[in-house]
């Protein structure tokens, strides 16, 4: 497997060689996922347990709040059985998770579930009424105090999975005024019909130009987006090392950190962080994950894996290599973090079918 | 290779995934092994050394202090090739050695050996004569100060080697009045004659319902159930994730816990406790590893590996899959380990199969 510079070079990512992950899974309900046809991110009527089931699966390798795992509704398997397989060949040094609003806990033991007192947000098109300026000040407290990496060692993996999050995402970004038309991806192959951006016009109705950017991120945004802000810039402080992984949501983190770094005159340093990312969301002609990155006013390394399943026979698994899922559940940094610890994209396959086949 | 679930969930287990484990070895001779047939744990007239040999071979991959590896009279090899093999695929973090009172130091440098001053006990049919609150007291304090994985991402395997062990371990739980009759493994398929049995029966004659739970163990346990004990509950008090590695024996170590719990009134935090073991002792027919834990008052996770030697072609292995042998220095747990960080089955079978042809 090869990783291609989407942006910098591959310094960053080779320096990460022979260092332990911490695998950070940010988990959050948005009403969004109620608006019919706005995601295919899980099973209909079923798509508020989508983060529960993926967190499930990525600790334990089981599906504990619903009997099958995730499936889109065409039967595309969630990413998270590219990060469990991942696990599983090289394991992660720890994965923790944050509950930012779930209406279902996951049923797992022994592994961190970091509480934040959050409720799952309302629909953007009817107002989310996040408070944003809370979520972003618990993040901020929470990353000057994440204390689990701070040897040299070790970097974090940054993670979500937010059924609708992109559309949250690209209503944020035109919220701060970014000219995102065209740039933000989707959990849909082509986007038939226009529900997402007519949602998205509904919820930028809701705010105006005397609204500071946490009162416009209120209206619009999702819980992940503000929190993961406030987390990387709390984590800043420090020089830990952070993968953000994800596509285009994750690049709306850094236009949200951006936007409030312009209005704070303040300076970041974003040299110890990296966005990773799948194939499918780098050659997406949907959307331009390299476009959204280089509207941040700082520079930023970002990387994408070069895994496919063309070497699989799984009919559910090719439907990846046809665009009908892209990303989520940290797929993308799971397989740079296998290319970097020398696993082989045969086994991961293997893995994955393995899982099917159950 | 896959993990089974005895009692409780696999989260405890996959929560140990990417984390290091260090492997400590507790070594004690108890006369018990003299009494003839009692054991078939080493070579006959040879078998005080079994634990030293253990050893050195899962150290340094040498036996020094006989020529011969120790094999039962059958020729099965000790169980000790299952935890160096898996040694070898994937290193424990650490090995260190409790001397629990050795007639035979191993022949060993730069690998830490605690000493406690503890003398091989006496059998059992004639009074063991422990000074059993005395090595309880020092084990306390050596958990309490045990300081070497303080950190999250360390777990401890407990693992043994004790010839004559199961014996000890069923006049104990008797001793503390547990029903457990037909509940312990031995180191025979078949236990031919009733050696085991009287030798029990004449050992507990020595204790009388007047006596406390140290005396009664002072007549008939051995150091390294009174030991384990102590040790786990002075672990407790911080949280250190445990493996208890072996299979009746240790389910024993859990029965005086529950005992002198009970004595006491205290409350025992089993959470971060779990007993790993093997297939070969899951599937025995004249014991019952998951009827002894039942017996505790706390609730304790359970799980053995599927390993076999089914793909072996190795006569002496079979005898394994026979139930020839079943489990002792931590091979269970070692298996369990080899699963979690993706160890091959096949591996550890031609790791194993190497060592018998040199």
């Amino acid at each position: 497997m090869k990783i291609t510079n989407i942006l910098g070079t591959n310094d960053f990512i080779e320096s990460l060689r022979g260092k332990k992950a911490n695998f950070i899974l940010a988990l959050c309900n948005a009403k969004t996922y109620e608006i019919q046809g706005i995601t295919q991110a899980g099973i209909p009527s079923k798509i508020h347990l989508t983060p529960t089931l993926d967190s499930e699966f990525v600790c334990t390798g089981q599906i504990r709040s619903l009997k099958n795992i995730a499936t889109t509704p065409k039967g595309v398997p969630s990413p998270a059985l590219i990060t469990r397989a991942v696990h599983i060949l090289k394991p992660f040094s720890s994965i923790e998770l944050l509950n930012l609003g779930l209406e279902v806990l996951p049923k797992i033991e022994y592994f961190k579930i970091h509480d934040f007192d959050l409720q799952a947000s309302k629909a953007i098109n009817t107002n989310a009424e996040i408070k944003a300026f809370e979520v972003f000040q618990k993040a901020l407290d929470f990353g000057k105090n994440y204390e689990a990496c701070a040897s040299e060692d070790k970097y974090i993996i940054l993670a979500e999975s937010v059924p609708s999050g992109t559309t949250s995402a690209k209503a944020s970004a035109l919220a701060l005024d970014y000219e995102v038309k065209n740039l933000f991806s989707s959990s849909f192959k082509e986007e038939k019909n226009d529900i997402k951006n007519q949602t998205i016009k509904e919820a930028l109705k809701h705010i105006n130009k005397d609204m500071d950017i946490f009162e416009k991120l209120s209206c619009v945004s999702d819980n992940m987006l503000i929190f993961y802000a406030g987390f990387i810039l709390g984590l800043s402080s420090k020089e830990h090392k952070i993968i953000l992984a994800g596509g285009t949501q994750m690049a709306c983190v850094l236009l949200i950190i951006n936007s409030i770094m312009n209005t704070m005159q303040g300076e970041f340093n974003s040299k110890n962080i990296a966005l990773c990312t799948t194939k499918w969301i780098l050659e997406d002609k949907n959307s331009d994950i390299k476009k959204l990155l280089e509207m941040c006013d700082f520079k930023i390394n970002a990387y994408a894996s070069d895994f496919d399943f063309s070497n699989s026979t799984h009919k559910a698994l090719k439907m990846y290599d046809e665009g009908e899922a892209k990303e989520g559940v940290g797929a993308g940094a799971s397989l740079c973090y296998a290319t970097i610890n020398n696993i082989k994209q045969k086994d991961i396959i293997e893995q994955i079918e393995s899982f099917l086949s159950l």
